[in-house]
């Protein structure tokens, strides 16, 4: 039968891309359903409970400054609280959240169900309804269809779902879950190029089973961090710490020992897993030479002692898991509640995508998170976010919005998959942004927020916080610049006690802030200012710090944009190109490109490559021109 | 593999049967291992949220009185408490809560991983180890191999589960959850008589939809009352409200229109459902003459807004689901979030269980739970906890232990399975128990509580609590014989004043009390006696009011007790004895029983036959006599 209500958007699946895509959707004004299998997994973590991270935490603030779930659900769900790098660079700098999975979990729900033009319907489903190419619906197992403008499909890691403990298998979407089977099947109908992958998972571990005494302790930061630019500290639940262990020797002489019952080591596991998630029997494996891995104790929630030995994930036999488990410091009575396991399942290469997340074969179809061939919460939640909005917006008849590399990770995130498709699951880090100054943590909102209130995924609230910000940070910098330090001064005094030699003349306080050696608080106590809010002082002193990078960094983007239209001549000769790969030359010279926009847009040429022609082209420009 | 620890005791399903068998066992101090598909799932109200009610509450204060936990668990997650019955006599007065899904199932969980000498493991059981025909073991989906001296099986609606919506059905344990197929193929292979029953559920509705400015609203008493012995009300969470609404006219010509497409009507499911908890379908069909029936609009939760209509359960097709719903008074414009449906499982006669409930083909095997063919949270956790206990029991070489019918609704529960069998789902009610004044839900603790000590199930703080109330009422009981009212003191003035006439005597507090114009607190203040704790009061006054019906049902049981032994004379003629069901006639003179204990052990042949058979023998005692 017919669903008897035509929505503008579908979301299938509810997993960390799904919610975000039906919430974007939603708050964007559009009818959307979110049909998933089960209310209750809504936002269920599969594998670690933590959010955010190096790289990480950079998704989950763009998915935050667009109005997005997570960081707020992290807020209300996370029991240690973290800044990474804290003393490194504000680039790198990152928040990371233990998360309670049950609370986690139901701050989503309670999100999603209080979201404006949403309707959650729980049904697996089993096929897509296409008509004249053009994907404009779904079916669910009990043969209800429902009608729609655009389809978002998040099927995470359901589809053709593989469950491996050792050279056992059976099907499931992960443990205790169902796959996507009858869905699967369907899509493989499809024009759409499906390989498979696989992720694991390590075993838990009954933390009263645990010595915890012979553990180093790891508490969260004080004071405490929030995720959200809107979060509260008095938002978190009671908070908590982990604690650290380590493999050894022993460990690896078992683990070794399984290897002849690895699904991976014996092929039956086909699919690659994730390069930096690796199990732990792949690190025994590829460095011989270390003879202990580090383990990261996490309590899986306050109200439950199940632990989430964080660095043991494994698909060895249950048996080599016990006795691997049980001779680690502190595990030495441990029992496992549940077993580690590896799942194998179907991607799509994202190379058929377009950078509106839409499938290129298939008109009204998007794809987000795990199915795309990404790993990872906030992978997944900024590809959902990305193709609901986009979804809603094909809706609305609207052309498609993606940030670029330079305005956001969620830009580099799309781009990287579309431009270079991968055979590996595919997680963020910083490095693989060139613009990583200016696409920090601390200012997702500033790059954001703007566009997203015009996108219509801003709420009032987001919206007169972010302005409170911005206007605060305006103030701040005129007071900071009219606000002079005049030598022989009780002012002067005061800021010469904070610095190897005095004054020599004024400064204005702005100027001040720039030298490393002082920061703003000591600086606006010595100059007698009362301080400003918490997130303006922040803006404020890193803008400062950093604005000789941070502009060097906008006029390569402003070079670079430039650049677009410039010529690259027919016969042009890429192999004298130095630095460029094999791979990239043969690439430029297959489709030899009119220009360096074109070039950029070649899958496989990165734009460090791009990068690399505009110096040559700039260096050798006489010669160019007079060979042209 | 196996599982490299031999256990006293496996429980197999994390239900509320499951739930209550592992913690059993485990208090008795054998070691326990509950094997469950999903540890998120354990304790998971598949239904209604709501625990207790009439007949049901007595055995959930039953299972309390023997250290059980969903007593516990519901003053933990109850969001709406009521006496049912409170103005009827205490034998069918019967508490029931409203529960909040998630803490129900929080408690339940806590409980579980606080247990000591239970371990919890996650993985589906795909077969059961069996040896020189004895239950020894059980064999994981990953073929881990599990050993113990026996072994519960409590898998509710999994085994070969088939979900219905309409003439559209797909296989299911519940709606969200795969079923159990290996275990039940391999369960039919096995000496047991297996059959299909079915139960069902309601759409769920969006409360964000609903108008209830047009419903009746229902809330909880005052004082609020708690559910175990222990509890107490601070436990509780914040309590919320019901409503009531109703079916009409149109709504039943909408599900008339749909009986075409019915799985019921149409002979696609061939399990019986339950005859108490019919589908609307069923109710429309079966009483035509009724035009509206009550719905009660129950919260799902504190934190959801999702809604339980009780009274339509149905597995009407979807298009009919919504038109019905949306034909009822405040819910016009509702829209279901989960639709319902209904699910055919198998189930084992349980005349093939002993009164320990192990399966009498194959020993150390244990039934409990929905597979029994019983129907209900409170009859499967009462079922668990007397299979989890037996089950140890085996363990501990011990006998098994039973609770007669004349002691407790588990034993009319367990006698009547086993004696009777089921045709369709059974449940628990008041009228199911001949000794109904002695099985109050005020008293199981008096009861049971004792017994459950001597078998290790009852805790010492249990076991303080109720020896406080025992020694309580015995103080009690004897002070008010101790105190007498005289005549013409200004405590006799103060009586009279409750009295219409005065009193012509001396008399003392307790026969005072057995007048049913005179409870307990007014007495005892025109006494000047300051009142009892409040659970000894209860005990006392309804033991002074009801002290002639409880002897005479107390005389009745040791008078039949004493008769087990009564010979009956080989050439008995069943026929003339009046009263005796047909069915019942044929059994006696096919078994021809040699006493009256032996008659009353035949299936079939129920207590009140038994009554019958010693009235007509003393009646005709001489002739009897004569005869013989
Ligand atoms: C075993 C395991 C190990 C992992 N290890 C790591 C790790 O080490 N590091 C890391 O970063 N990430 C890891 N992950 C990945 C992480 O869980 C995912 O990246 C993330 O959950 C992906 O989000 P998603 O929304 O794409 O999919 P999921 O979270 O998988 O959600 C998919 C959702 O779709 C629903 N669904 C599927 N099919 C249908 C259908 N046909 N009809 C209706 N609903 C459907 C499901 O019920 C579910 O709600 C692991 C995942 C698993 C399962
Ligand atoms: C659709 C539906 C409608 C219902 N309607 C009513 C009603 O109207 N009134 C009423 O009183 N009751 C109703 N019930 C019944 C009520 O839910 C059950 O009586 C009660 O849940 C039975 O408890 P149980 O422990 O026997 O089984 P369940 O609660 O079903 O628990 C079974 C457990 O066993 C686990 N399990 C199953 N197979 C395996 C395996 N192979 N390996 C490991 N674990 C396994 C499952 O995961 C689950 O944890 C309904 C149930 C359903 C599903």
């Amino acid at each position: 039968m017919e669903y008897p209500h035509r929505f503008g958007v579908i979301v299938i699946g509810g997993g960390h891309a799904g919610t975000e895509a039906a919430l974007a959707a939603a708050r964007m004004g559009v009818d959307t359903v979110l049909l998933t299998h089960n209310i209750e997994t809504l936002g269920q973590m599969s594998c670690n409970p933590a959010i955010g991270g190096i790289g990480k935490s950079h998704l989950v603030r763009e998915i935050d400054a667009l109005g997005g779930a997570m960081a707020r659900a992290t807020d209300r769900g996370g029991i240690q609280f973290r800044v990474l790098n804290a003393r490194k660079g504000p680039a790198v700098r990152a928040t990371r959240a233990q998360a309670d999975r049950v609370r986690y979990k139901a701050a989503i729900r309670g999100i999603l169900e209080n979201q404006p033009h949403l309707t959650l319907f729980q049904q697996s489903v089993d096929d897509l309804i296409v008509e004249n190419g053009r994907c404009v619906g779904a079916v669910t197992n009990m043969g209800l269809r429902f009608h729609a403008d655009a389809v978002v499909l998040t099927a995470g890691t359901f589809l053709g779902g593989v469950i491996h403990v050792g050279l056992d298998n059976h099907q499931g979407g992960r443990a205790g879950d169902q796959p996507s089977n009858a869905l699967a099947r369907r899509l493989r109908e499809l024009p759409f190029r499906v390989d498979r992958l696989k992720t694991g998972t390590p075993p838990r571990i009954d933390g009263k089973s645990v010595d915890f005494s012979v553990m180093e302790e790891q508490w969260g930061d004080d004071p405490l961090p929030v995720m959200s630019y809107l979060g509260k500290v008095e938002e978190h639940p009671r908070q908590t710490c982990c604690f650290i262990t380590h493999t050894n020797e022993r460990t690896h002489d078992i683990i070794r020992a399984g290897f002849d019952r690895s699904p991976m080591f014996t092929g039956v596991i086909e699919g690659t897993g994730p390069r930096y998630c690796p199990s732990i029997e792949d690190k025994v494996n590829r460095y011989p030479e270390k003879n202990s891995h580090q383990i990261f104790v996490e309590p899986e929630g306050l109200d439950t002692h199940e632990l989430y030995p964080n660095g043991i994930s494994t698909s060895l036999p249950f048996d080599v898991q016990m006795e691997a488990v049980r001779s680690i410091r502190g595990f030495e009575n441990a029992h496992i509640t549940r077993p580690g396991y590896a799942i194998e399942y179907d991607y799509f290469n994202p190379q058929d995508l377009k950078h509106s997340l839409e499938t290129k074969h298939m008109p009204g179809l998007f794809f987000a998170g795990q199915i795309n061939g990404t790993t990872g919460y906030e992978e997944a939640g900024a590809q959902g976010l990305l193709a609901g909005l986009n979804a809603a917006r094909l809706s609305q008849e609207r052309d498609p919005w993606t940030p670029r590399r330079d305005e956001a990770y969620i830009g580099v995130l799309v781009d990287d998959l579309i431009t270079m498709g991968t055979r590996e699951p595919y997680r963020m880090f910083t490095s693989r942004a060139e613009y990583r100054l200016l696409l920090r943590e601390d200012n997702a909102d500033l790059r954001l927020t703007e566009q997203g209130r015009e996108l219509g995924l801003v709420d009032d609230e987001r919206w007169a916080a972010y302005c409170a910000k911005r206007e605060g940070m305006e103030t701040e910098q005129a007071r900071l610049k009219a606000t002079w330090v005049r030598p022989d001064t009780p002012e002067a005094e005061r800021v010469n006690a904070l610095l190897d030699k005095p004054l020599p003349h004024e400064y204005n306080l702005m100027d001040l802030l720039k030298r490393p050696e002082l920061n703003y608080r000591p600086l606006a106590e010595a100059a007698g200012l009362a301080p400003a809010a918490d997130a303006v002082i922040e803006q404020v002193e890193i803008v400062a710090k950093y604005a000789g990078y941070i502009d060097r960094q906008e006029a390569e983007i402003a070079k670079l944009r430039a650049a677009e239209d410039q010529p690259l001549p027919a016969d042009f000769d890429y192999q004298v190109v130095k630095g460029l790969s094999n791979e990239v030359k043969q690439k430029l010279n297959e489709v030899r490109p009119a220009t360096i926009g074109q070039a950029g847009r070649i899958p496989g040429v990165t734009p460090a490559a791009i990068s690399l022609l505009l110096i040559f082209l700039k260096k050798h420009q006489h010669q160019t021109a007079r060979q042209a």
